[in-house]
């Protein structure tokens, strides 16, 4: 009865073998060269160092048997009050309490699920038939000499800590201490320390310097909303740097010409899905390089750093020009994973005089092969829908049964000479989804690009896979210097004041601004922008005419104007998003999966309810008042 | 003519030549161990990848002779339009306009110093009577093929960047990116960075995991002045966290049981010197530790990552209680490089009734002999006008001539008996001088703590030096938990209301709470606290328990509180002050000298003059208004 019941436990499939841990059962000696203390014993696994343990609850096995030893972790499991699993963060390991331990076993019907519990106890074999392979520690167990609950839990927790029960968003960020027990978040978190840390090494092997950079400072002009601090001195606040750029590129004319640091940034986006109100990004700046230097830098970096246990990734990343993006793929971030691209068909379409609206006017299409094509009453709406949003573009979707059914049906529209035409520019084939739209270019353009996503996103949720798996890592190149804001109807930079132009386009910086193009660069990552960068205006005259073309008051940036005056070398760098570059390397649902501790979606602090009232005293101490008050 | 020229240019006192880099000259490859690429030729050094330039101004030798090189840099010096030498990050390196080469010399008579300048040439070995062995690069010299301004400085810098012209700290700090130029900022920004790097290296090797935790929080009660960030949300604030500590606990919770972080801290603690408002520490935590766990990992740690060109500091670090180091030295942050210790004299002085005062009566001494023995007018004054803040104490200073002469002199003081005394029990010496004090037993310690400090610093100020050299780390153990508020004169927490009590005390925590002693611990590095911590409380209704004591409402503690009811492993951690360390280590005058950007004493950003205004859009978007206008 004993013997079966320890079995069964053993193979339920709801039970603690459900688990899997992703973290390394033989925790590894990462890249350790020297360590000046000679004493230590290296029969101490590194990861017991400092702790009242002998070993984690995922490292025994039969290497161990008729060893004493201590384990210290949680109460996962536990039957008959005999047969216990203790999980840490390393993994779990089976304990077996002699059937006459009464004493252990009373406390044991007693003790809840999730409460701390140090063992000491005898490492055994299982029993042969026993033994289970897919657990690291599968082959042992441990027969308990003495245990103590060193920590009662709670009875009810918010919710257990079993996969298969997993609680909804809202609950795991308010209590994060229980989410984090999973293996998946112990993962992520493991992952993103490690990756973190080889960048650094491979950054300091290639002598940059780590330097911490200021967080309260002056507000930037014409960047992102910025956070404000009220400080002592009456009426003046400080802001919340919404990234080091402006200390870095002090420190390139400081001389401390290779510079790097994993830098907290702050901006205020209100409730934008997956931005987080702080963020973390790798800032590298470096002197006297080029656009070619940095780019170099930037993929030896992470093939270096990337994770091994991951697909690895190219040596060299593929490049486009901003202009081939938008004109390919409809915005700046192409999801190069899925092959289909947007194509011009203007001339075929124009050749209808009638259609032609502007001298913007453009025609583009994108069009999907039998094996994809798919065109429900549903995504038809939601693509309809999406194009209310360009007005100054004519949508066509068309399922084609046949070319030429197509070309009869809609000839009314082209003219079936222009029809006809398309067909065969196209090379359309029976059965294809075609999406044409024609008009103001700009439209066109950024309404296929949006379909090409919509109609991807719409089969992989159908099972249909239309994306190529990995990571499809790509550079934006030759970004334009200035766009027209959207807000105000001015130009202003399309990356920040700070990025220089091309050489080639400084004549037109003044007749046709919007012709310029910067040595700024974005790093795309499966549609995703993860990083962007520049080579930076060294030139104080060049920086102060940008300003003015800006309209930016240049005694905001005096301090930077001078810096440019004082011999400041060329420069330039880069900023990777690595909350963002995580979450795609972990293919986790959202960037709040690869954060410890994440605000949610209304910026919030979910564990302690911030943001808070505050005191009358800090109001004075602060000079300010609150013009609304606080909701209940 | 010119040859002669040539060499006393060489050894000028105030040329370059007094320059000295103390980063090293032959960059080595740091803790390098396997990189993905194998494509990288080994030829170039690391330090110039990424770049345009063939070799830094620190590296050329009599190996590259014969070869053409590129080199970028700072114009540090040149003469006669002709003898140039050329400045970077790593070190100088000459430079020779060939006499004919008159375009050269043309562009040479013009372009001012700390012009960016990028050469092409060839390396020629120096004549053997030119040859300057002090310098890396002595052996050689550049003659300039081409020479390019790539940026030219303006013709009056705010300073020079010239050791012998240091200017003044407000101007460094105005135009900090002159001032990294100098060779000693630019040592301690590096030195920093590896020292950083291998403490990484350190914790990560023994598998903790760096975990980024917010800034943006909630209030902590009674802690440090937090900076507050009004919300979105109208009436309701964050808090800059002063720590991590809840974060890092939370992790604890989640076991994430080894955790780290270089973690950016604020306190507004106002315009108190030498401390800036926002900070860096190193932070640590772990699970099913205890003190002596935590105490042996910091001393592992810096051992490890100590930088080896300074003095080696000891395997295990001197260790001594709160109630020892108050008794001995006056103070909870000793400076044990000084030898002289107070001592107790109570049993001597209060056998004359008439000076015994009040039940907490104790008297102390502290003596310095005949070598130390300076008590000057001026020490005297300082040390009368220091006495006055501890009107409890009385003091008595004294220059012993002779043992006999200073009995009669202060026997209408202390009685002949007790004078004869304790010239016996001190052992007292001709021509020593001695601070006696006594009366309230903590005044009359912190009254003597401070006289031994003051007295010390006077005597070095002469050039006499009354302290051993080198790093004295001492561990300070057994802090009392809690003290007594001086502003409010209510029980508050000495160390913050998550630390343990010491189980033997718990007995007294409601009785006599104040001789409940904490498992807290700080480490004092030269006199001064650079890390402490504890092991908390994992206990949820300890923690209440010690919540009440201190009136410390418990919902603002609620998900803490909730935490430790989920099943928390013990844990303890310690938080190391970088800055402060640094500026030890470095022996750098203030710790603004290893910072790069820091704030100026009265809390402002010296480079841009934050904090600044802000738009009514601001204040508007945040829901505040500022109750004083900015004074001009």
């Amino acid at each position: 009865m004993c013997t079966k019941d320890n079995q069964s436990f053993w193979v339920t499939k709801k039970g603690p073998i459900a688990r899997h841990y992703s973290t390394p059962q033989k925790t590894q000696q990462v890249y350790l060269i020297d360590e000046k203390s000679g004493e230590e014993s290296q029969a101490i696994n590194r990861v017991n160092k400092y702790t009242n343990r002998s070993y984690t609850c995922g490292e025994l096995n039969t290497n161990h048997i008729g060893e004493s030893v201590v384990l210290c972790g949680w109460l996962e499991y536990q039957r008959m009050n005999r047969f216990v699993v203790l999980r840490d963060s390393y993994g779990e390991t089976q304990m077996l309490v002699g059937d006459k331990d009464i004493e252990t076993q009373n406390v044991l019907a007693k003790v809840p699920y999730e409460s701390i519990l140090e063992v000491k106890g005898t490492v055994l074999a299982r029993p042969k038939d026993m033994v289970n392979k897919k657990q690291a520690t599968g082959e042992i167990e441990v027969l308990v000499d003495k245990l103590k609950v060193v920590n009662e839990s709670k009875d009810n927790l918010p919710f257990n800590i079993r996969e298969f029960q997993k609680a909804k968003e809202p609950l795991r960020m308010q209590y994060r201490y229980l989410d984090l027990r999973f293996p998946q978040m112990q993962h992520n978190l493991r992952t993103r320390s490690k990756f973190l840390m080889k960048m650094r090494e491979f950054l300091v092997n290639n002598h940059f310097v780590d330097v911490e950079t200021p967080t309260l400072f002056k507000a930037t002009p014409g960047g992102a909303q910025e956070f404000v601090v009220p400080s002592r001195h009456p009426g003046l606040f400080f802001s919340l740097v919404q990234s080091p750029q402006q200390f870095k590129q002090m420190l390139m004319g400081g001389a401390l010409d290779r510079y790097f640091q994993i830098a907290r940034c702050y901006r205020d986006e209100g409730s934008r899905p997956d931005r987080q109100p702080e963020f973390t990004q790798l800032d590298i700046e470096l002197s006297f390089t080029d656009v070619e230097g940095v780019l170099k830098l930037v993929e030896e970096m992470l093939g270096f750093a990337w994770p091994d246990h991951l697909a690895t990734i190219p040596m060299k990343f593929d490049r486009m020009t901003y202009d081939y993006a938008m004109e390919n793929y409809g915005n700046d971030h192409p999801d190069t994973r899925l092959g289909f691209r947007i194509k011009n068909c203007t001339n075929v379409i124009s050749s209808n005089k009638k259609l032609v609206t502007g001298d913007k006017f453009a025609a583009h299409y994108i069009m999907f092969p039998k094996e994809y094509a798919n065109l429900s009453k549903q995504i038809k709406e939601t693509v309809t829908s999406l194009s209310k949003n360009y007005p100054k573009a004519k949508l066509v979707q068309s399922k084609v049964a046949s070319t030429k059914e197509w070309t009869n049906k809609i000839s009314k529209l082209l003219t079936h000479q222009v029809a006809a035409e398309f067909v065969i520019e196209s090379k359309m084939q029976d059965e294809s989804v075609l999406f044409l739209a024609y008009g103001d270019k700009k439209e066109v353009l950024a309404l296929l690009g949006k379909i090409r996503l919509e109609y991807a996103n719409f089969l992989e949720n159908l099972g249909i896979s239309i994306r190529q798996k990995g990571m499809h890592f790509t550079w934006i190149t030759d970004f334009p210097l200035f766009e027209i804001s959207e807000e105000t109807g001015t130009l202003q930079s399309a990356h920040h004041p700070f990025s220089a132009p091309n050489p080639e386009d400084i004549q037109w910086l003044k007749s046709d601004p919007l012709k310029v193009r910067a040595l700024a660069y974005d790093l795309v990552l499966n549609g995703n922008e993860i990083a962007g960068g520049s080579i930076r205006i060294h030139d104080p005259s060049l920086q102060r005419t940008i300003l003015d073309i800006l309209q930016i008051d240049g005694s905001t940036l005096e301090h930077m104007l001078e810096m440019l005056s004082c011999g400041c070398p060329p420069h330039g760098g880069v900023a990777l998003g690595l909350d963002r570059l995580l979450s795609i390397m972990l293919n986790t649902v959202s960037i709040r999966d690869v954060i410890a501790f994440p605000k949610n979606f209304e910026g919030r602090d979910p564990l302690s309810g911030a943001p808070s009232p505050i005191s009358e005293k800090d109001m004075k101490l602060y000079h300010i008042r609150s013009t609304d008050k606080a909701k209940k």
